[in-house]
C-alpha cells in the first residue's frame, strides 16, 4: 500500500523493483516475443566527469550482492499487477534470479572515459531488468571513491599513502543513507584512514572516528569544565575540539585539562578560521607544553585543493576530517555511467549493435582493455574487441558466472589495488591538472566501428 | 560480522547507528553526568547554497517515521561493546525510545537561510542521537525539491501550474537507493508529475512514467520492426523513442508503425541533439499525419536553464523528463544544513546557548519564524524567539509530542503547500537570480543575541 510518509527504505530483494518502468514495460515485449537469448551490455561513462580526468571504480561487490538477491515477491507482483502487467510476464518474474555472467574492473582500478568498467552477458530480460540498479549504484559509488581519492592525493602532496590522514565525516551532508553507508566504503577504498559513520564501520570493518560537538562544549558552564568533563568520561584516546571559543585559548584549556585529569590527550580539532595560522599557533602551544605527541585535526569545507595548498604551505595539520565534499563530490557530482547494448546472440551467432544518434553513437560488439605498465607508470590503454588478446593487463575480469559470485575481495585488497593505481597514474594526471592520457582503440575495433557491424560465432 | 561486500541496506530501526561516533561519545558523558534534562537543538542553514535564493522543505514525514522506529538491538549493543561503551550507558541505549517534541516547518515550506527549519526539544542525549540521522534525511530531500521546484517554475516560464510536465527520470545517476527513493519523493513535493522509479512510485503512490529505451530499439532488424513490436506489447499508452537513427525518419516511423498496428501513440521521445528545431521538426510531421494529440517528451542532460531556453524560444517540447540534474541536484549538490544546540534547561529555568567561534555563531534560544503574506505574495520574514507573537503566519508547527507523531500529510497536501509557496514568491525569487528577499530578527531575538544569553522560566 502506498503511504506518503514511508521510510523508504528497501530490503535486499526488493531492489527489483528499484528500475525504471521501462525496463519492464521492454521485457514484458521481449518475454512475449520470445526475445531472450543473451545479450551483452556495457557499463561506461562516454566522457570523464567536469574536473576529473580519470575514475577509481568502486561498488561492485555490493551491487553484485544485490544482483544476486533480486526477487519479485508477492508485493512486488501485486504492484505490477496494477500496472498492467500479467499472466506469463508475472510468472516470469516470480521466478527470476540473475543466471548471467558480469566481467568487471574489480574496486579500486583506474578507469578512464570509453572504457566499459563492466560487461553483463545474460538472457536479454535479466540483463535488462538489472541495469537501472546497476547505474545507481556503480555511478555513484565510483564517483566517491574518485573524490576520495584526490583527497587523498592531496593529503599526500600528490603522493599515494597519506591516505591515513584523510577521515571521512560525511553522514549528514550524503544523499541519504544508502549514500553514507557505501560513501564510508568507497572512501576506504580510496585510501582514508576511518569514517565517523557508526554503522558503515559496523557493516563493512571500518576504522570508526569520531571528536566532540560545539553542542558539547556549550552544554558546560565553561570551556574547561567541558575538556574536564570529556576527558573523565571518554572511551579510548580522545580528541578535544578547541574552536567554540577563541582557539588559542581553546587550546590552553585543553592542555590543561589533559594535566589535571591525567588523560592523554590524542588530538585536538580545529573546525572554523585561518587553518594554517591557527594550526601553527595551537602546534606551539602543545610543543611548548610538552605535548608534541598530540595531533592536529583540521576540518571545515575541506576539500583537495584547500587541502593541497595548505599541505604545501606547511601547515601542522596531521588528520584532515572532510565532509561535505568527500561525500557528495559537490565540485562533481555526477558519474555519467551509461549501460549500453554491445552484441546479442541469435541462434549461434553474435551480432555487434551500435547507435548512431548525434553524440551519442556506441562502439558495437564486447570489448576490452589492456593496460600497459612500464616502471610503474601507466602508459596507455587499448580498447579492444574481447576477443583479442593484446600486450597489457586485461583490466575485466570475470565477477559472476552462471549468476553466482566468483570473488569478493577484502577492504584491504581493494584499497591496495586503488594505492597502487593511483601511484601509477603518470603524475600530471594524479590532481586532475587536465592532464592528457593515452588511450585508443585497436585497430580490430576501429575496423569494427567503421565498418558499423560485427559478427562472429558464440 | 563485517563484511567488505554487504549491500549496506538498513532496516528503520538499525538507521539508530547512522550516527557520527562523537554523538555516542558525548551521550556516553552527559549519561554518566545525568546531564540528560531537556535540550533544544534547531536545525537550519547558515546561508542558502550557491545558486539558490530560498529552499523548499522536505523529508519530514519519512525522517520522524524512521526517528520513531530508531532501535538498538542486540547486534548494535554488540558492536558498542565492541568500540569500549558498556554498562549503564548500553543498558540505556537498549531501552532507548525517542520521546520528544519536534516542531517543523511542513514539507513544501519555503525557507530562507538563518530559519530554523526544524526544532527538537528532548532529554539531551535524545536529541543528540537523532542528530546524523535528521541532518542526513533532511539537508538531502530538502536540496531534491529545491532543484525539483526551479525545474517545475522553468517548465512553467516562470509560473507554478506546469508541474505535471516535468518528470523524474534520475534513479541511474542518484546517489543510491535511497536518495532514488527520496528523490523521487521530492520531485513530486516540488510539482512533479510522475517518476520513471517504480519502486518509488509504488511506495509513495506516485504516477510511474516510461518509455522506452535505445537498447530495444537495437535489438530489432530496424528501428520500424521495433516501435511495431513494442506497439503491439504495450501496456497503457506507449511511447516510442525516435532518436536511435536519425529524427525526422524515426518519426516517420513511429506513425507509420501506430497505423500499421491501430495502437494510438500516447508521445515520442526525442533525447539528443538540438531538442528546439527536432522537435518543431517531429511536430509538423506528427500534425501533418493528423496526429496532433501525440505529445513530445524532451529528455537528455535537461536542468532548469536549457529547459527555461527552450519554453521561451517556444520549443513544440510538452513534457520533460529530467535525470541527472533533477535527482543530484548538479549544479549545487549540498544544502549545509546545520543542527545546533540553542537552549537547554536546568531545574526549571531554560538557558539561551549559542556559541561564538569567527564566522560560525549562532543565535540563541528556541525561534519561531513569522512570515507575513499579503495579496498572495510573500512579503518578509520575522525570526522571533518561540513565544513571541508577531503579525503573521508562525512557520514551525507541532510535529512530534512524547516521540509520537501528530499530522501526517499526504503527497497531494504537500504539493499543494508547495505550489502555493512557490506561487507566493516575488517573482524576482521564482528563478534564483539573486534577488533580495526580506528577512529580519524581532526585536527581543536582538536584543538577546546582543545579550550574548538568554533566560526564561520553562
Amino acid at each position: 500500500m502506498a503511504d506518503a510518509n514511508d521510510p523508504g527504505l528497501l530490503s535486499a530483494p526488493q531492489t527489483s523493483l528499484l528500475t525504471d518502468l521501462y525496463e519492464l514495460a521492454m521485457s514484458a515485449s521481449y518475454l512475449r516475443r520470445g526475445m531472450n537469448e543473451p545479450a551483452a551490455f556495457e557499463l561506461f561513462a562516454r566522457k570523464l566527469p567536469p574536473r576529473r580526468d580519470w575514475l577509481l571504480v568502486c561498488g561492485l561487490g555490493p551491487t553484485l550482492r544485490l544482483i544476486a538477491s533480486m526477487r519479485f515477491g508477492d508485493g512486488e507482483l501485486e504492484s505490477l499487477r496494477g500496472l498492467g502487467y500479467q499472466g506469463e510476464f508475472l510468472d516470469y518474474l516470480r521466478e527470476f534470479r540473475f543466471s548471467g555472467e558480469i566481467e568487471a574492473m574489480p574496486e579500486g582500478t583506474i578507469a578512464f572515459a570509453e572504457e566499459p568498467l563492466l560487461r553483463v552477458t545474460a538472457p536479454r530480460i535479466e540483463a535488462q531488468l538489472i541495469e537501472t540498479l546497476l547505474l545507481n549504484q556503480i555511478n555513484f559509488q565510483t564517483m566517491i571513491a574518485t573524490k576520495a581519492a584526490r583527497v587523498v592525493l592531496a593529503a599526500g602532496g600528490g603522493e599515494t599513502g597519506a591516505g591515513d590522514r584523510v577521515l571521512d565525516f560525511s553522514p549528514r551532508r550524503d544523499h541519504g543513507i544508502d549514500a553514507a553507508m557505501k560513501a564510508a566504503r568507497a572512501a576506504a577504498i580510496a585510501g582514508c584512514g576511518g569514517t565517523s559513520n557508526v554503522a558503515a564501520a559496523m557493516r563493512y570493518g571500518l576504522r570508526p572516528v569520531g571528536t566532540m560537538a560545539h553542542s558539547y562544549v556549550l552544554s558546560f558552564a565553561s570551556e574547561r569544565d567541558a575538556f574536564q568533563a570529556f576527558l573523565e568520561d571518554a572511551t579510548g584516546n580522545p580528541v578535544l575540539l578547541v574552536d567554540t571559543y577563541e582557539v588559542p585559548e581553546g587550546v590552553g584549556r585543553a592542555i590543561e585539562a589533559s594535566r589535571e585529569t591525567g588523560v592523554e590527550l590524542q588530538a585536538i580539532r580545529i573546525d572554523s578560521g585561518d587553518l594554517d595560522a591557527l594550526a601553527r599557533e595551537a602546534r606551539l602551544l602543545l610543543d611548548q607544553a610538552g605535548m608534541g605527541g598530540v595531533r592536529i585535526i583540521g576540518s571545515g569545507d575541506l576539500e583537495e585543493d584547500r587541502i593541497a595548498a595548505l599541505v604545501e604551505a606547511g601547515a601542522p595539520i596531521d588528520l584532515w576530517g572532510v565532509g561535505t565534499e568527500l561525500g557528495t563530490s559537490r565540485d562533481s557530482p555526477v558519474v555519467n555511467g551509461v549501460y549500453k547494448l554491445v552484441a546479442d546472440r541469435s541462434g549461434d551467432r553474435w551480432r555487434g549493435v551500435a547507435k548512431t544518434s548525434q553524440g551519442k553513437a556506441t562502439a558495437p560488439c564486447a570489448k576490452q582493455v589492456f593496460r600497459r605498465i612500464e616502471d610503474g607508470e601507466i602508459r596507455g590503454d587499448v580498447i579492444a574487441i574481447a576477443e583479442e588478446r593484446l600486450d597489457g593487463e586485461p583490466l575485466l575480469v570475470p565477477a559472476m558466472r552462471d549468476g553466482e559470485l566468483l570473488v569478493e575481495e577484502s577492504i584491504e585488497r581493494m584499497r591496495e589495488r586503488a594505492t597502487e593505481s593511483l601511484a601509477a597514474l603518470p603524475p600530471g594526471l594524479r590532481r586532475g591538472a587536465g592532464g592528457h592520457y593515452p588511450l585508443e582503440n585497436s585497430e580490430a575495433l576501429e575496423r569494427t566501428i567503421a565498418a558499423g557491424t560485427w559478427d562472429a560465432s558464440s
